[in-house]
């Protein structure tokens, strides 16, 4: 690890050179990185780093946000320069467990989601997957449709990742191989799935004036569970952090010429486009067919190849957004209309509960437009969680999980069931005994497990 | 954890009322926790704890620097609201581990030290009695008068838990029955450490006009391996720590009236003291003597208990040192010569491989006197650390370990051993098949496991 953030840090310093900024400038780093502890046997992580580096006598801290961890380095290293605490921060983030064995790094990685849902068997994927479904549903777009559009981003992606030289997987995909991988937990298939990547990533920020400005940033939680979440159809903590970027930025999603989002999953591609407000909510299957989000479109996304093939070593993952996004502003051929010069990175933590926006801005960008509306999170107040409607509820959304966690043995089925309470309604998680369709009416049970489809 | 957590979060916000500040006003919330995945089997900790609150929405972070985190967790909070980028910030800290096995604890919190001193058997309490003997001898002290001393550290703290409801242990402890503990590594006894603690601390950081202000912050690393150090006699960090927080605070050591240190061991509390530049080093032993340091002296050290006595939370301690201080500042009776305003906290990440120091102040405080000089941190160029003197070395400190860690059998020991090279001198750790003494010429063997005296 310390080996992989030495190299990055290198290529930092390298570029940095440039500007003035030299491996003494240093005064402070921030090191994201997931769960050293597990996954390397590792304590005192930032003075690790820091001493390994050659920096021992810099100040140093470890920021970690689950899967946003790098983003929230990068943050804090940005606050800690704002307040003129530090003049110069070097952010390392990155993570190794390609080492351990696949079922204990999922279990682990898998802390991420709510216990209690956990706890009925849900891993990360089959919970993306109802996500998948429910916005599905809530734009009408039809399971085919939808599995062309998941399909072309994956295809995107790894095109996009073919042309990066760091990328994990380097190698193109067609719409038809992505059709027939297997389903990890429908809709989702293989290649709808991010890989489980080691990595690092390294970047300076600085109170020095550059050509380049970190000028907004965005950060907000939502519920771990999805069963207390507000909204099902959207991504709360992603619009409620895009705002507050915008905000700063002093622009508006307009403005925006080049993106880098968190695609763990090819649906999260799209809802993230989406609440970062670049495409009308429901547009973004339109912007793919027409090529808009590919490199030479209007609005590049993830360029770099994003998660799903450039890869998700998890504490470097939010810092390399903002540095693929700094490696394109201003460079020709990057998107149709003149080079790219503002440039916003989402990165997500767990399943949209710790989300980061980070707008990057390059010299000489156009004044603001500020003409797309954000998308805004309207109230919902809830029916009481406690209290599922006895005659059951409505399936909106359903889920088969092939590959259950530890513990767990053949197919597990999941579904997000709305039920009605108090004049209020509420939509909860419920394992199912057998698959189940949305619209179907069920019935529930509360377990010790968590709630049941009779 | 988290109702831990809460239960500290409820005191401060009811606390911070009457400062116009509420719960709503919550824009982020930095959470300080050591090992949350191995301790409890959680991950995403900062959107997980902020969730139970009730504050989901609000940004969230955590934040990590081994024993000093919950000192850190504060500091970034502070750079967030200095920055402008959020108007208030909840700081939690917090650790639980008490539920599981000692050994196992043990083991998890030894990685806060060097991989390749582990290697050799040494733990934290193992390489801090190679400190202690070091200072001991750089000072002149001799064994009983140094055992007085570590003494009057533990039988003060102690006593100070028990004016502390919150404190780990409420019941004295005399000289005799200090002298009488076994030893843990000699010189350390059982009573010159401090416990393993369940406990959680909160803080409200606030852009608000309040009484009370943060004026100084200091952050500083140094090497893991004691043998990398260019300083035993004095910890390096704490000093450069200290600079930087005077120096923002605009003050001088003489300027503090209240301290809280890192008293994880009797003998960093003496050290720490110096380090801080509040006695002159070699000098906290009369200072202990005269009372000075007692509640009611002039300058009142771990009035709180201490680490030693209000207990060791590891991601609350560092927060916790912070709050006692604010809970004494401005009161009657805390020392001689009025209530004090102007405080400083040290954390200690490691065994100094971490150190962040805080000064607080209260409205009215005196302008600074800025008398006393502050203890420097020469430059001490070290022989390369590859090239021991084939000829050995002399022994500058050593201990015995009582109590080895797993895989280990018997007592260990241990030993500073200081050698020449390229007319340069460097002092590493060396494993003895014997206990030696200081001033001993000993010869060294360079093994897979580490270097040992033949």
């Amino acid at each position: 690890m310390q080996q992989l953030m030495a190299e990055a840090a290198e290529v930092a310093f390298a570029e940095a050179r440039a500007h003035g900024v030299t491996r003494e400038s240093v005064e402070a780093v921030v090191v994201g990185i997931l769960n050293p502890a597990e996954f390397l046997d590792e304590g005192n992580s930032a003075s690790l780093i820091t001493d390994f580096l050659g920096l021992a006598g810099a100040a140093a801290w470890r920021v970690e946000t689950a899967s946003s961890t790098g983003a929230a380095a990068l943050h804090s290293a940005c606050h800690a320069v704002a307040a003129g605490r530090f003049r110069t921060v070097l952010v390392l983030g990155g993570e190794k467990k390609s080492h351990q064995d696949t079922a204990q790094v999922t279990a682990r990685l898998a802390r991420m989601i709510d216990r209690s849902e956990r706890r009925m068997g849900a891993t990360m994927t089959s919970l993306a997957a109802l996500i998948a479904e429910y916005y599905r549903r809530a734009h009408r777009i039809g399971p085919e449709a939808f599995e062309v559009m998941r399909g072309r981003v994956a295809v995107k992606n790894r095109r996009n990742g073919c042309a990066n030289p760091k990328a994990h997987f380097r190698r193109e995909l067609t719409l038809e191989q992505f059709s027939a991988s297997r389903h990890v937990s429908t809709p989702l298939r293989l290649f709808d799935c991010g890989p489980i990547s080691d990595g690092a990533a390294a970047l300076i920020v600085t109170s020095r004036r550059t050509p380049l400005r970190v000028s907004g940033l965005g950060h907000a939680t939502d519920t771990q569970a999805l069963s207390r979440r507000s909204h099902l159809a959207f991504f709360a903590s992603t619009r409620r952090a895009a705002a507050q970027a915008y905000r700063m930025a002093g622009i508006g999603p307009s403005d925006i010429e080049l993106a880098e989002v968190h695609d763990a999953f090819t649906a999260i591609e799209i809802m993230s486009a989406e609440d970062l407000g670049l495409f009308p909510p429901g547009a973004y299957g339109a912007a793919l067919q027409a090529g808009r989000v590919d490199p030479g479109g209007d609005l590049p996304v993830n360029a770099s190849g994003g998660l799903l093939a450039r890869g998700h070593p998890i504490g470097a993952s939010g810092l390399a957004q903002v540095i693929e996004l700094s490696r394109r502003l201003g460079r020709e051929g990057v998107r149709r209309g003149g080079p790219p010069r503002r440039g916003v990175a989402l990165s997500m933590g767990g399943l949209a509960t710790n989300n980061l926006v980070t707008v990057l801005e390059l010299e000489g960008a156009s004044p603001p437009d500020d003409g797309a509306p954000l998308p805004a999170v309207p109230e919902a107040p809830q029916a009481p969680l406690d209290a599922p409607d006895p005659e059951g509820g409505v399936v909106r959304a359903s889920t088969t999980l092939f590959s259950p966690p530890a513990g767990f043995e053949g197919p597990l089925h999941f579904a997000l069931v709305e039920g009605r309470a108090e004049g209020l309604s509420r939509t909860v998680l419920a394992r199912a005994p057998r698959p189940v369709e949305a619209e179907e009416r069920v019935r529930l049970a509360r377990t010790e497990r968590g709630l049941f489809i009779l």
